[in-house]
């Protein structure tokens, strides 16, 4: 294989090409539906796993060296040169982060805040070169030993003052950016015994930050959309934000349903025992549907994996999803997925951006093939066809009783209800997907 | 070990005593704070698990008869006869029904309303007769051929009718009863296969079957409660009531928080990856705590096990909850729970009722000594003082903005946040358990 | 779409093919890897699912009828015609069955047992007129009360006798119908609580009862193999059988490593813990590879659903290992797969299989072509290259000591272990997967 | 609460005591069953999680310091001093260690086991002064890069000839240190994908490994047991050692069942889909019962978090089993459990200690009562009582044959099962738990 510095920019060549460096089905202009496939996609790459992540897991050290041997801002300026590079080199036009992975830490809290504002003016000018934009900022209050008791819910006045003040510099590291979004993943927004936890208090003080945080960008121009991103846990034994209903009942609850939405992640949506189509469904339903973290985990495994995703079941029916959905408007599909510990090469992360962009080139195909195709969702409609005439419409229409329903439903000598089909649908489903 | 027969009311012995037919811990009359130990816990008796289900499972038989012999009405009014010795000999003072439960199915649904109806007569006399009471009544919208697909999500507008059918009829048995309560649980409101499935307007047709049902039953007098029983899946793939906050989240989008409360079942909550304290905790800070399923389920399998309650960390954290939520108003201790398949005699009826009344006994003891001895909400207090003072009070009164807090915070040179000690509760979690 | 009766034999019509009751994979005949496509895949019915199950659930009751509107053996000869009749339509050319499938139960064991030598004349009658053979046959000792502790780990020594009886009467049958495997599952072979288990009793004795089978059915002229089917648990709450390895280690302890091996369940395997892959190579490994139960599972959910497999990933991973284990030589693919609750007309049956044919030759394709492919192979050889040369050699020769190893070690500068390359990997296998 | 410098040894002060920093329950010299608690317990300190840990988890640092402000071998025996003094204040009498814990990492394989060889020397200082004795030692070959893909099963030669050295360097540190124990945990031997693994050529080659440690470490006077400690994954999706079947499986194969037990532990067992006492049965009926990794695990979360005991129920069942094998003879009870990550001061480390002593010496004291209770042994041995005569007998002794038992259960009219009586048999547990 070749090396890293020998490869240029990843060409699509086809499916027959053996070339490990080529796209075999992402082809950036290919129109799919009206639409760029690029403009479909809206590839991201996650900051911290590409540039920062280097192997360590919970038993073992990094397998990989991403210091370039340098320290301090210079570190974080090379880092920013490669990721930019990189994402040239394998046409990715959007990227995410966390003001901890674009900047060093400080000292203090105040110093790392200055930190960030000078990596942003560095950013500004890779994107103004490049033309790759912030798909969304965020703000890490995970990491350091301050937020152990969690950001927005710790037990600690001082604290939810710190989040706050992370929220505000990365919020105007955003914006400064051009980012069409900002994410809220709450891995420590949750608790690890209830023997110690007031969980009131702690949804109330959530609820506040995240009121304040849109107040704020609001009345500093931001246009584009808060997300939050459901977890169930994982670093917390329970996180608030566990699935999508969960985090829309918030909203719900303290009033902050029309500026938030969801970035759902798919392994995120496995450890909460959904499906990944399933979280984007309940998002879709309660119309808080936003952006996505394309990734896949394992489902023999218990813990967040952050895999690249393969699977071409999978993303196809988050396409399906996606494209019933009307496509992105602010969102796009961020890579959160890391290289695997013993994939320690810069070519991995090359390969591994291509299979994921692969996978996700073929599964808007397949799920553009499967509306054309058109069976699965005639059958469908055909399902529901009840509700269309008779008393089934005037019961979309809300136009009955209880008693009234019953009078009829006594007459009725014989409930008959179609058959599901689901092994017809999922063998159209590999039709669909196998036909080549 | 004594027959059935032999065997009369269950007596309070002590936790010495080593007659299997006696109670170790549930003294009825015992006062803890406040309140007879019967009214804390109303212990009801589930008709289906109880008086119905002989021991089948998805691999074998029945291992108990319990057709005494009898078919049509007269198996069905035997049945009651049993139901409300064997609530006597216990001591239990409410019990809980699905309309199949305690009357035959009839060849047409209008048939099986009308034997209903003339069952509620004869537990109706049989209430009287004894002083037992319904908790709650319910109907069966999941078992028969016709539900395959949901009962109000079905596909089948005429299936939506006979779930009003259903339901009108278990309200009008539940109202002459006297219920102070109606449960929904939704085993089919849910879907096998996204591939077939119109997730909106299925939960559309969901809501307004609910509020449908408490439109009639409020104008009929009803002034009880109505609950929904959350579980995340079985016998659907995935149950629309998920988990509490799930549920929530539907009651706020359509209107139902006010009428609706939670049926929270210990087995369910763990299918869906909580604690039971968990959902009864998340169910009390939204407000909607309202009566429990006690059960419990094993860890190490994926179905819901619906055994008799015996880990008293469970029953003890599950009445510690209760206690704080001010305790039951309409809802009660219903034991949703079966004998297991190998435990096939009357008396392990018996014996399965004690062990569960005792390990609820013992973890109201427990709880209530849990608060009396202080430590563990003295703990919770001081740990969140920071809040009741200076900044952090302003926070909790909503007197904060992101930049006034970033400002303070930026000033702030280290932050300290103390430690949760979980290992330090649970040696005083033990501490009080097990001191005798 | 057509009813039952107006569909003939189901053919080969390509991947084109938009008639549901065609397949566009299996194409019996076509040539692979130098056999045709039938004798690698060797299809069985499996009559219990197939022919029986009706769509009953642990929460409701049948959703079709295979009755057939008769009694007794009436019912089980028309139950046989239908069987052998749908095979033809299918071109499958094996079933499979346990003796409860076949006849009916009788008042006693001896009836029982006489109902079975009954039909099993009729049987050999089908399977003469048809060509259809018997893959395996077993008996079910897990269905019926008495089984409910155990059959061969009773702690009843009459059901001991029983299952003897029971295993003596279904390898008769298996005999005369000339099945080339014989099957147990011990569903019930394990344990609810340990608070009333003997373990080392329970082991000892099935262990007892799988010897005397095979000196009883070696001693009567069987050729073929015996399978033990693992899985973790369900009904019971572990089963002793868990997965491959735990019976390999049962296989060892008793003596039996030269009649046994395994017939692995592709959802028992994930049930485990495992993925089927995993599971078909540890057979492998240990040289107890044996027959396959076809079918997936939910790995959202915990309890056995034994779908039919439609996933192509999985059952090309599968037919991978099947070729690399050399194929099939007394086993054979058993479809144990049921369709849905939902899916309750004969043609589901039809399109149930259709599915799982298709997927299943599908897997077989693209199994031989990534091998064609050749990329993955020559990847794992380069892997391991280390040991095929100098020190590796002589470590895989066993020539090494600790002592030399260490003094060898200690002189390397640097260690270099290649990458692991999974999403590289993960690429080619989609590739080979979706090219056409 | 007192600071970890006022706080001196602690003592046993009785059920009663409030005083955090004393034990409710663990009293050294009390005899149970006719040996002092300690002599059953045998506790250990685990080196790597006590003397290590800092809090780090996959998404934040450490939340404490144990550096001690100093670096290289000044470091190391700072903490040794540190350790002993820790279980001196805890009356733990053992410990346990992997080469790495110990002593610093060289920049060379060569200089690290230089480091381990002095520390060895300071450690065996330690051990005299204080009358600590090591319970087990190990090798630490999953942390560092080069065991990316495994140690005795890694891909390249050369990593396992630094295996050999490291096992060897480990075990020469146990032999002089007289630890009764050597442990094998095979962390990273597994694989993360089966595309790029040769399954057979890893095992043949891991058996390779424990052989030649074996004959090494007898040829040098060590007459301790070896362990293998069983996990089903975290940190590889897969491990060989994936429970106790599986690894009695491999004992066998590779002929080691002479000189390994089981190092069982807690954690790890639910992982794998088993309880604790599961394992320590399995182990006890496959006669390779060895030692104890003595922590808990969180049934929802699916992975290690290797929490401090503090389930009565499971630590009562453990010692139940212990108790009913004999007691430890080499093995003994190692706390392989961290403090939470936000239990981060010293105190906490007493704290969690103590909370797992207790909890220990609860279920020992607990588990005799249940012996001397004697209802449970009884129950047991009633019904399995029909193999003590008659057929039963014949069965146990093996003199039965299939046709034999055949003939004789033709002729049973009714087969009869004993209630299996679950719920009464947690009664009794309960009753026995909680009678103070």
């Amino acid at each position: 294989m070749k090396h890293y510095n020998e490869i240029g920019k990843i060409a699509y060549e086809g499916p027959g090409s053996t070339d490990p460096f080529s796209f075999r089905y992402y082809d950036a202009g290919r129109v799919i539906a009206g639409k760029p496939m690029k403009e479909h996609l809206k590839f991201a790459m996650s900051y911290w796993h590409t540039i920062n992540a280097a192997g360590t897991d919970m038993f073992g050290g990094d397998t990989m060296d991403k210091t370039f041997g340098l320290d301090g801002m210079a570190r974080y300026e090379k880092k920013a040169d490669f990721a930019f590079e990189l994402m040239q080199k394998l046409g990715v036009e959007y990227y995410c982060f966390h003001d901890v992975d674009v900047a060093p830490e400080g000292k203090t809290l105040a110093e790392s805040v200055e930190n960030l504002r000078r990596m942003t003016d560095y950013l500004l000018k890779k994107q103004k070169e490049t033309g790759i934009k912030l798909l969304w900022g965020t703000a890490n209050m995970f990491g350091d030993k301050k937020f152990m008791a969690g950001a927005g819910t710790s037990c600690s006045a001082d604290v939810f003052a710190a989040s706050a003040a992370k929220v505000k510099a990365a919020l105007d590291a955003t914006i400064k950016l051009g980012g069409a979004g900002y994410v809220f993943w709450g891995g420590r927004e949750g608790y690890d015994t209830l023997l110690n936890t007031d969980m009131g208090l702690e949804l109330d003080n959530l609820a506040l930050l995240l009121t304040m945080a849109r107040d704020y960008a609001r009345a500093h121009g931001f246009k584009g959309d808060f997300y939050i991103e459901p977890k169930p846990k994982e670093p917390t034994k329970h996180q608030y934000d566990f699935d999508v209903a969960t985090c829309a009942n918030f909203l719900r609850k303290y009033g902050l349903m029309d500026d938030f939405r969801m970035n759902i992640e798919a392994n995120h949506a496995t450890l909460a025992g959904h499906t990944f189509q399933h979280e984007l469904r309940v998002a879709r339903v309660n119309g808080i549907f936003g952006s996505i973290d394309a990734n896949q985990g394992d489902l023999l495994l218990g813990w967040d994996t952050d895999q690249f995703p393969t699977n071409v079941y999978d993303t196809t029916l988050c396409m399906y999803e996606v494209l019933k959905a009307g496509g992105f408007t602010n969102g796009g599909l961020n890579f959160d997925a890391k290289t695997r510990r013993q994939s320690n090469t810069l070519e991995d992360i090359l390969l591994a951006y291509i299979a994921g962009m692969d996978a996700f080139a073929l599964g808007l195909i397949k799920a553009q093939a499967l509306i054309e195709d058109g069976r699965i969702d005639a059958f469908v409609k055909e399902r529901y066809a009840s509700y269309e005439t008779g008393l089934g419409k005037e019961i979309r229409a809300g136009k009955v009783t209880l008693e009234g329903l019953s009078d009829y439903a006594l007459t009725v000598k014989e409930f008959s209800v179609p058959s599901g089909r689901q092994e017809y649908l999922e063998e159209v489903l590999n039709t669909v997907l196998f036909r080549g």
